[in-house]
């Protein structure tokens, strides 16, 4: 199965596509762009180095948040847009699960991964897996947290084992983790989610698990600042 | 410093441009297609995606073998004509340490990783690393060598240590590794050589190492076809 996926989760956005597990080709940009700018033609690019059309493409594939909304909403709208003209199949991933995919089946390899988007007003988006030779177990559900209190669990729970911070908001974090020789800082190559990790699990996936585009939802973990406003307003 | 780096010893080809140890963008493409219809457009794309011209680069990098003769030869010469201009230094990395530099700075990480790329004939261009929680040692500078004297080789050194192979040629080998369990395969996107790790590294590094585009030598660990059949045709 031939998979095009995307994140845009985070300030960054990647694109991928993975055939039966193999890695065809990733795109990824970091910049100080926004991904209205960016995300179409990084699609259009990787279709076109692949030499593929957009209905030669077997399923969608897209990081369904938590993330900033913004980034969420084009990267589910432009997979819902790629997806419905063809009714093509859809696979929908945590971002932190994309996280995860990153140091899947690396053996060799084991450690808590603590992945993490930055929720501003000190709070984080974070799911917690835990990496045993290369094989990935969510030990925590995807979940707002306050930097404080994620440090206090991350220091009581997991003391002593080697703790990996990943994802667009762990350089920040690690900025409050003084004397924690535990915990560290994900390469710079995988510290950010990307697109090649789900493309390569969807890719090996059933198609069977796959939705209609139409059933695609994003993945909120609380109310947008203008819903949360609003109600503040509402209530004065 | 902010540096582009290719790689297209493998019949991949990838680019990549990072600034002081942030990756900005990186691009792979693994299909049927030869670096002469891939490299160029990959680079165009990439600069003008970061929003970057050529001459706000400040050095340029590139995997100088081993590896494909043609594709050596291609990403010397990509990287030359780009630098020559304005005589822009440039960094030189052996494909085997990209492939280390995929696992540099992974906390939690320890194994022997072996770099493997097909040198065709039952031979393999091979260097061993040795990576202790994201250190990495090297431990075989790189070589030809024939697959069972590797294999061999691995068996009796590094008898229950974790070895992974990396690598375009990694698959191949992994074919003849049969009852060997603690030898296994890269994930999939960590498994061919990629400019990224050596574009991290090279902007880090301080300018004065770099090289003057024109003293830019390629890598090759024996001759090539050609100039073997000339020597056996002389000999007749």
């Amino acid at each position: 199965m031939r998979v095009l996926a995307l994140d845009c989760t985070a300030k960054s956005v990647s694109a991928a596509i993975a055939e039966d597990g193999k890695l065809i080709c990733e795109s990824f940009l970091n910049i100080n762009l926004t991904h209205s700018e960016t995300l179409l033609v990084l699609c259009e690019q990787l279709l076109s180095n692949a030499k593929l059309g957009i209905n030669q493409i077997d399923a969608f594939c897209v990081t369904a948040g938590p993330g900033s909304f913004t980034g969420v909403r084009i990267g589910i709208s432009a997979i819902k847009g790629m997806a419905l003209g063809g009714d093509t199949p859809v696979f929908s991933f945590s971002a932190t699960e994309a996280m995860a995919l990153a140091f899947k089946n690396m053996p060799g390899f084991n450690g808590v991964l603590c992945g993490l988007m930055d929720a501003r007003c000190n709070q984080f988006y974070n799911g917690i897996f835990k990496i045993t030779n290369g094989e990935i177990t969510r030990l925590e559900n995807d979940r707002v947290i306050m930097a404080d209190d994620l440090l206090k669990e991350l220091v009581e729970k997991y003391d002593g084992q080697n703790i990996i911070l990943v994802g667009d908001g762990a350089k920040l974090f690690f900025e409050i983790c003084t004397n924690c020789e535990n915990i560290s800082l994900s390469p710079e190559h995988l510290l950010i989610q990307r697109a090649a990790g789900i493309a390569i699990e969807a890719s090996l996936s059933s198609i069977e698990k796959a939705l209609s585009p139409k059933l695609l939802q994003p993945i909120y973990l609380r109310k947008s600042q203008a819903e949360r406003e609003r109600e503040i307003k509402n209530k004065e």
